[in-house]
């Protein structure tokens, strides 16, 4: 006998936990289509070479890599991002651009499991490639407001920077060649403080301590602080200071215009003033974004970190192809997101994707049982049938367990008289009706 | 520079191509959970132990196996029913039985790729587990007619056997002990044809030429025969055929009675007759399946093999746990049916999931333009904005490319007057309409 086991930081889905992510992914999906999104997939597994280097030495660590059976050294994919690179590369002939694509996928990374990280994990990721156009930056905050609106959030912050203006304020200062050393240092600042981070600017990326003055008043401004190295001001004020900090320079100039219309543009089209947010403390991916940088907060769940993370980029595949493909896009943390549904009471703890049962029990009458159930399905009405003639009782324990809300009864007496019992599981309450009427008068 | 290429037997999908096999995927999920059926999910990755030794040895030359970072033996799934055993084992005290479950998941073997086949593909099982009820065969066999139906497949078959039948057959005569080597000759029974089989039967499995006769006889048996070994006759016909045949063996008797069970049921549940073939030639799973057993063709297009096919089995998951897991199921053939879907013309070739374009022309409205479309999203029109403030001409040029139905033209004149032109780019004609009405006066 082979003992039954899972490897570690690998899991199976139970239904109950598996219900709720399929219907999040639909809800997810459905958004993405309805501006245009198109669905891709790409391989599990890659050449080597492809995913290699890629990352940091930290991802190339985690690669799960192997000899195939005709001798290649072939990977895991360990992000959706690489693969969607030599994607584009490869079949930019037949793409259209701008292409907007979004990707549902599992993605391999051989982590350390202690901080309850999984080894294989779900990525959604949505990108539009092909244009510099800010527009599609725009759209990028509102299909994030979208999916979280679609999956039932109604509080939550989108924190909204542009990477121009920490840019603009290095070259105005003539410091840009240090921007890797102070993003490094800036992204400690909720964690060690203003003192502690002044200190590793001036002293590690060397510049003088009125230019890292000038640094912090910049990213201390933001419309709803995120943390107490923010001062909060009116979307009005911000960019106002903003303005003022960056005046002169060309590119810091830009990242503010962009701001502005970013901000406009979505609360015309609806987006709710207070789930936007303007922080330019928020610095995501130290080389890798030059513009719209998006992060998300739950309002209620702040702790769990960013559920929606993203920005722009100048060139997506420059490794694959002499192409320049310039794009913006953002990653959906599903577990991230199915977490929070469950600890904020949003999810239902059952097992069952239909809210009715059918149990059997007049044993003679199987025939007519499943052309009553195949009846109410056509109707619109999902159901389950219990498959053995048992007991009620055991039938209803078994409907209990599974957390079936209704339950439709049907004895010899209601075959012979076409009527049907609708018992409301929870209440133990029932009402009689015809057959005929039994899918009107079930809710949903 | 890297070259972007994907290894042998490996695919991307293209929008065109992801399209309907996401809508597809939706589609049979649906239908699935229309009669309890639940998702699960189970990781790519599992101990080499659990998979190795389980198929055939041609399956375990084909695992992609290899060592991970702490040393583990592990390989990459190569179908989803060994999972499905050792999940079941696993979580055994966890799930509620009968318990009926589907799973998509992608699953690996390293095959010779010549005849078109992958070395990645997507799978899609259901099953209910942990019950003999001959209801759950019938229900599995509903669940087939459903998802086809769905499809939009009208003109199919679904053939039913039932394994007791033969197994009858063999015992009455004695020579239940030849079971395999029979059931191998009988295999190649299309091929080869009947003397060839004969010959097989009575010198490799060395039986008596009037058992090898009978043999036939019963595996000739269809209602609507696949091929010329098999006579046609009507159900009773039929069903007394084999009566006849088995009489006085009671496993074939039960076999005879289940397909009777089945097709009254089936037709009961409004399953159409011409749909629902008993076929005695059909002889899934050499030693696998012990019951009834499925297998589906499309009228228009037999020669693509079953498209869902499955069966009957008595222990699950043995080599996992002592718990006896008896259970019915099948697996439906995706790549099949969208193949099938294509060569019939059931899918329009288009690069996006939504049927409205709206180009951007009047540069300075780009506020108002986001709004109309969010206005249309929310009424439940998806619609695709063009990101870049283009010349008209160059957008429809790009709206031709994808294949959308229908633009929404609204210049500067329309936004004066508060309407729209809506374009039907296939005739060229164009309708005005007042902006709030665009939604009712679009299809879909």
């Amino acid at each position: 006998m082979i003992i039954p086991r899972t490897l570690k930081g690998f899991r199976d889905f139970l239904p109950d936990l598996m219900l709720p992510r399929e219907r999040l992914i639909e809800t997810a999906a459905s958004v993405f289509r309805s501006y245009g999104f198109c669905p891709i997939d790409t391989p599990a597994l890659e050449y080597l070479e492809i995913l290699q280097d890629k990352g940091s030495d930290e991802t190339d660590k985690q690669l799960y890599h192997f000899t195939d059976h005709g001798g290649r050294q072939v990977g895991l994919r360990f992000d959706l991002t690489i693969p969607l690179a030599r994607y584009t590369a490869q079949h930019f002939a037949d793409l259209t651009f701008p292409f907007r694509r979004y990707h549902f996928g599992k993605v391999w990374r051989g982590e350390n499991t202690q901080a309850g990280r999984y080894r294989e994990f779900m990525q959604c990721d949505f990108d539009t490639i092909g244009t510099k156009s800010l527009t599609s930056d725009i759209e990028i905050a509102l299909v994030i407001n979208d999916l979280l609106d679609s999956l039932g959030f109604a509080r939550f912050k989108i924190r909204i920077n542009n990477r121009k203006v920490l840019s603009g304020l290095l070259d105005k200062y003539g410091i840009a060649d240090k921007t890797t050393p102070i993003l490094r240092a800036l992204d400690k600042l909720s964690k060690v403080g203003t003192a502690a981070v002044m200190k590793e600017m001036t002293e590690v990326a060397a510049i003088t301590s009125s230019q890292a003055e000038a640094v912090l008043a910049l990213t201390g401004l933001a419309t709803t602080p995120a943390n107490k190295h923010c001062s909060a001001g009116t979307l009005a004020e911000t960019l106002l200071a903003l303005q003022k900090l960056l005046s002169g320079n060309p590119l810091g100039e830009e990242g503010v215009s962009q701001l502005d219309e970013l901000f406009r543009c979505a609360e015309s089209a609806g987006v709710p003033k207070e789930r936007l947010v303007l922080d330019v403390s928020i610095a995501r991916g130290l080389d890798y974004y030059t513009g719209t940088i998006y992060e998300t907060f739950l309002d209620d769940l702040p702790s769990i970190g960013s559920v929606c993370s993203g920005g722009r980029y100048d060139n997506l595949a420059g490794l694959f192809t002499k192409q320049e493909l310039p794009g913006v896009g953002s990653s959906l943390g599903l577990d991230r997101l199915i977490s929070a549904m469950e600890e904020l009471g949003m999810i239902e703890k059952v097992s069952t994707p239909v809210q009715i049962f059918l149990p059997f029990f007049a044993a003679n009458r199987l025939a007519d049982y499943l052309r009553f159930a195949e009846k109410l399905r056509r109707s619109g009405v999902g159901v389950e049938f219990y498959p053995e003639a048992k007991k009620l009782g055991q039938q209803l324990k078994y409907a209990d367990k599974r957390g079936f809300r209704w339950a439709v009864i049907i004895g010899e007496d209601e075959w012979m008289k076409g009527c049907c019992q609708i018992k409301d599981l929870q209440t133990g309450e029932s009402i009689e009706c015809a057959m005929d009427e039994c899918a009107e008068r079930l809710p949903n």
